[in-house]
């Protein structure tokens, strides 16, 4: 991997710090280029034309090309290490967690976080309102999924850690920040110090 | 890939219908067995002890294993295949793809044309009423965006049908039963044309 790589980022976005704690687990160096969502920065005819179509970060540049998508960015700074199972079952079963993830934890438990910690409660809409009670239970039967296939192993996809560990931490370890309650959790608060003990750790707000 | 391969599925999802299309491109057998999901066939005690605890389909079975998650089982299928890139940006940049699809196509398309196609406009409860222009917008979005990209380009990835082509395909092609109008989008119309026309392509209702 002899491209530069910029992460191009909301720090306070778990899909961005799952870019920025793969690269510190595989000691990959990023640069960091900070966009402030809440103001548009993400949403300009520069960021739409060069940087990402989609208008969201993250974002990963590899020299002068760009890969959008928090999961997609992390395989690329990962390829070829140990946080990517080579038996092909195993890697299925990553990416398994990995989609699950984006589609059944993310929308739930990152989207009442930013509703409730980024632009607060009080300023929510009626459409937003009206989704927060079904949000809450699919976001309740996300973490209780990971509790009950947590309960024995050590980590979601065979003997050691993996991108799908990675990936569901981000949003995992501080769903507190949206009123879940991970003392209903044991297996996964277990889980969630296991992480934090890993040797190349890095915290979100570092 | 010597396990026997069996797709757990609800047959009309256009996620069920990726899976064999996947299949159908490499030449790898499926064994298929439908669930009828309107009668709750996938929440059942047993289906979610045995074969996947998030209660959905398509779960393929490898063996005694299954794999949940459309796009992981497609990846199984395709592993080792042309369907998958193998230098790692062009690798990347097809999860980019099959990540976006989950959390920007699905939610949006497929989730309308199963309140309108499925369940039936007449039926919806007002949150789903609610959240149908969003939806709307949002699908009408990611058709244009997909419409962008496709200017002066084939394939989504590199020179050659990809997965990131399979799994966007399975759910624009049949757009129209939502009422998305995809004359709208003149190179993803001739790009449909083109996935139908590859030599082992199977339609949805094969």
């Amino acid at each position: 991997m002899s491209d530069k790589l910029v992460l191009h980022e909301y720090s306070a976005s778990g899909n961005c710090f799952k870019v920025r704690l793969t690269a510190a687990m595989v000691g990959a160096r990023l640069e960091r280029r900070e966009y402030d969502i809440m103001k548009g920065e993400t949403r300009t005819p520069d960021f739409l034309a060069n940087v990402n179509p989609n208008g969201r970060i993250p974002v990963l540049q590899v020299g002068d090309r760009f890969i959008p998508e928090s999961n997609a960015a992390c395989y690329f700074i990962a390829e070829g290490t140990s946080l990517i199972p080579t038996a092909p079952f195993d890697h299925a079963d990553m990416l398994r967690w990995m989609f699950w993830e984006q589609y059944n934890h993310e929308p739930n438990i990152a989207t009442l976080r930013f509703w409730m910690h980024e632009i607060g409660s009080g300023n929510l809409d009626d459409l937003k309102r009206m989704q927060m009670p079904a949000k809450r239970q699919a976001g309740n039967a996300a973490l209780k999924l990971m509790d009950e296939h947590l309960g024995g192993r050590d980590w979601f996809v065979g003997g050691s850690i993996t991108l799908a560990d990675i990936c569901l931490f981000a949003y995992t370890h501080v769903a507190g920040d949206a009123d879940f309650d991970l003392a209903r959790y044991p297996n996964v608060a277990n889980w969630i110090e296991r992480v934090k003990g890993q040797p190349r750790y890095v915290a979100m707000d570092a």
